[in-house]
C-alpha cells in the first residue's frame, strides 16, 4: 500500500471518489491512500451516502482530504471497518498534535464540542473499494456548525502527512498480524 | 449481534477462543461478544499468535476478557480490522471513564506509559472468526510490566459493560452504513 | 432481516428492482423483503432475465409482488437459491391457504395446470442482491395463459403477509443453523 | 454436478459426511450427490449439529440417505440454503409419488403428522461443503416417533433416484439462470 | 465450460468484451470461451486497460480472437491468472504447431523477436469475468511492429481451435485437481 | 510477496507444506515463495493429493523445491491456477537456461520425453493457500522414470533462483494489471 501527500490544492467535488482517480491523478497503480488540501463541495450526483442526498449539503472552504482506494481486498463491509478505524486514527493523531483538544468520534464522524470536524464515506466501485475522509482545516463554507484544525492549533499538512503514515503503518501491521496467527478448533 | 456480560468469574486459558464456546457457555447461537472477569493463563497449545509462542507467556491474575465470535462475516482480514477497532474503542471508553489517564494504542495493544494494559488476538475457526481482547483489572501475575484498570480508577465491570455496548452499537451502525451507500463509477 | 407489507398499491415496472428502492420507498436500511399489490408491466430496459427480452412481455393487471434486497450476503448464486426457496415457500403457503389446489413449482415458476401463476427474477446491484417474485392475484393483462389467487380462493393480502412471515422466519432459522454446526474433517 | 445411486446398503454413522468420502467410495472427483439405503446410527463424535449432541441420538433402522459434497461453491451459508431447498424438493417428489400424503416441511425437517420423516445437516470441511439428508424408509430403531416411506406407499429406491435427479436438474437450471441475468442499477 | 469456434469473421471493436455477448452471439449460457477471426480496432470508449488509453491504439487487420466469460468464479484476480495461463498455453500450442519458432511470453504479451504477436485484457462485468486474447494472423493495420501466425507458418483456424481445446481441457483438469486435494494443518 | 533461496539442503517430507512453515523456518511473515535443494520422501500422512495415496510413492534423491504460501488471497481455485502458471514459468526458465531441451507441460507436471521432471501440489491450510513444486536435480531415488536438471545441463541453484524471481515478478505485474483495468458493461 502506497501513500502520497499532494502539495497542490484540489477542489474536492466527489468525482475524486471514483475507481482509478488515484491512478489518473497520481500515477499510482494499486492500493493507495493520498492526501491533499482544498475546498469541498460535493455535487448531488456524486453523493454516495443516500442519507446525505436530502441533507444540508456537503461543503466547506478548506479541508484536508484523504482518498483511499483498495483493489486487493475490495469488500464493502471491510471498507466501512477501515473507514471507522481511519476515523479513530485521526483522533489519535490529533491527540498527539493537540493534547489539550477533546475530539470525540461518533462512528465515522469527529466532533469537537458541537462542531463537526470531519466528513466521510466508504463505498465501492466495480473494481475497488473507496474511502473519503476529510477534516476541516479552517472555518467557512459549511452548512452546519463546524470545528477545524486551525482552532485546535494543528497544521493541516502536518496532520495530513501524519495520518497517511499512521494508516500505512497500521495496514502493514495488520497484514503481518493476519499472517502470523494460527487457526483454532472446535469447543468439546 | 448479541452481547452478554457474564457475572461469574472465568479463568481464561485460551480454550475459550474456540468455535462455539459462546454457544456452549452462554447458549447464544450466532454473532456475539461476551465479557467476563477472571485470571489469564494461556496454555502454549492454545496460543494463536505464533509470535507469542517463544515469548514470556500470556498471564495475569485479574483481567476483563472479551470473546467475540462472528459467523456472518468470518473473514480473517476483517476480524483483524475489528480487533483493531475494538482496541481503539477501548481507549475511547477509558477516556470517558478516566479522562485524566493517557492510554496509547499501538496496533492491538494498549499502553499506559511503559505498562502494558491489554492483550489481544484475532483468529479463525473452520466456521467463524474469533477475537480475544483482555484488559488488566488489577496488578499481579504478569510476566511483563503491566498497567491496570484499578490504578486508573476504573471499575472493571463498568468498563466491561461499556465496551460491550460500544462494540454492539458500532457494529449496528456499520451494518446500516454499508446498506445506505451507493456505488461509484469509473474515472473518465 | 425486516419485512413490510405495503398497503398502498404500486405499479411494478421493473424499476423497483434497484439497489436501495426499499430504502427510498420504505425507509428501511438493510436486508429486507417487502410485499405489495399492483399491476405489472416491466419495461424492456428493466428486464433482467435476458431470456425474457424477446419474449411475449412481462405484464399482468393484478399481482402480489415481493421485492427482497440483501446487503449482508449479496452473492448472485446465493440469491438464485433464495429465489428458488422462496418459490417453494410460496407453494407451501398456498397449500395451507388452499389445500385443494394443485400448485406445481418448476424452478422459479409456479403453475396451476397450464396456467402460469408467478414470475420471478434474481439479480445483483453493485451493492446488493435483489429478488422479485410476483403471483397473479386476479385475471387479466397477461400475454400468456395464467392462473391466479382469486380462482384458488386465496386472499391476496393474506397470502402476501403469510409469505413475508415465512421468508423472514426461515432466514432466521438458517442464520441459527449456520451458527450451530461444527465442521467435519477428511476421509481417511 | 454428478449423481449416483449406490445399490449396495451402507450403514450411515456420520463418518460419511467427510471431505472426499464420495471420491473414496464412488471414485467421483468433484461436485456430486449420492444416494443409498441403509441403517443410521451417528456416533456422538460425528454429530455436526451441536443442538443434537445432548439429544436423544440420531438413529433409525432403514433410511434413504443422500450425501452432497460441493467444491465449486463451498460456502456454508449457501450449503444451508441448498439443504433447505433439498428438503422442499423431497416434499415435491413425495407429492408426486404419494399425492394423498400430507408432508410438511419445517426448516430442514419433514413431518407426516407428528411423525418425523427425515433428518438433515449441512456443514463444511476445509475444502468443501457437505449436506446429509435422510428419509426413513421403514419403521424401527429411532429414538423419537417417526414417519416412513413404507407407510406412505413409496418405494425407497424410486424416491431416492427421483430426488437425485431433481437436485441435479435444479442445480443445472440454477447455473443457467445465474448466467442469464443482467445486473440492475441504483435508485435515483 | 463450453468452447466454440465461430467460422464467420467478426470485426472486434471491444464491445464484444461485455457481459453476455457470448450468450447473445452464440446462444451459450454459462462459462465459455469462443474463438473467431477478424480485424481489430478497439474504440477508446471500450478500452479496458487504462494503460492503453493514451497509447498508440489497439488495432490490426487480421487476428485470431478469443473471448472468455466466466460466471462460476468471476473474481478479477483469478481472471488475470487465467489470462496469464492462457498466454502461456498459446506459446505451448505454437511450439507444437511451429517447433522452430521462438515465441516469448512477457506477462500477457507474446513476442517473436521485436514483433508483438498478441494483445490481451482481463476485466470484470457486474456478473462475470471477461478475458480477451488475440493473436495476429497476418500483417497489416497495427500501430506497432507486429509478428503474426502467417510468418510462423501457422494456420489461424488450426491454432484457434487447438488453443480453445487446450483451455477447456486444462480448466477441466483444474476442477478435478481442486476436488482431489486435502487440506494441510499447522506447523508445530 | 517475498522470495528466498535457502542455501542449506532440506529433506522434503511433506511436513513443510504446512501453514507457517515459511515463517517458522525463514522468519518471513506474509506471502512468500522459498526455494531449496534436497531429497524428497513424502510420508503418506502428508500426501495432499488423494490420487497419490495409493500410488508408487513420492520420492527422489535430489530435487529443487519451492514452497509458496499465500495469505492475502488464499482461495484454493486460485492456488491451483498459480500452480499451473508456476509450472509454465518453469518451462520458460528452462527454455532460457537450456534452449535445446524439449520440456513439455501437462497440467502441473513437466516431462522430458518419457521422464517425469517434476512433482507438484496445491492445497490450503485454515489460514493460507500452499503450493509445492519440485524439479528433479539429479538421478536417483524415484519410483518412476524421471528426467532431471543435470542431464539438461542446468545448474540447480541457478534454476531455482531464476524461477523464484520470475514468480515474484509476475505476481507483481499481476497486481498492477488487476489495479489498472476498468470494468465493462452489459451487452445491449
Amino acid at each position: 500500500m502506497r501513500q502520497l501527500w499532494i502539495d497542490e490544492r484540489i477542489a474536492y467535488d466527489g468525482s475524486q471518489l471514483r475507481a482509478h482517480w488515484v491512478l489518473d491523478r497520481c500515477g499510482i497503480a494499486g492500493d493507495a491512500i493520498v492526501g491533499f488540501r482544498g475546498p469541498c463541495s460535493v455535487h448531488a450526483s456524486e453523493i454516495a451516502d443516500l442519507a446525505d442526498i436530502d441533507g444540508p449539503g456537503i461543503a466547506a472552504d478548506d479541508m484536508v482530504h484523504f482518498v483511499w482506494e483498495s483493489f486487493t481486498a475490495a469488500d464493502l463491509l471491510l471498507a466501512v471497518h477501515r473507514q471507522r478505524l481511519l476515523s479513530a486514527q485521526a483522533v489519535e493523531v490529533l491527540h498527539e498534535l493537540a493534547p489539550a483538544a477533546i475530539v470525540r468520534r461518533d462512528g465515522d464522524d469527529l466532533w469537537v464540542g458541537t462542531g463537526k470536524l470531519s466528513i466521510s464515506i466508504a463505498t465501492v466501485s466495480p473494481v475497488s473499494s473507496l474511502v473519503h475522509f476529510a477534516v476541516n482545516a479552517a472555518a467557512g463554507g459549511a452548512p452546519v456548525p463546524i470545528a477545524h484544525l486551525a482552532e485546535l492549533g494543528v497544521d493541516a499538512a502536518i496532520f495530513g502527512k501524519a495520518l497517511l503514515q499512521r494508516v500505512v503503518d497500521e495496514q502493514a501491521s495488520i497484514t503481518v498480524a493476519r499472517a502470523k496467527v494460527r487457526a483454532k478448533g472446535e469447543w468439546r
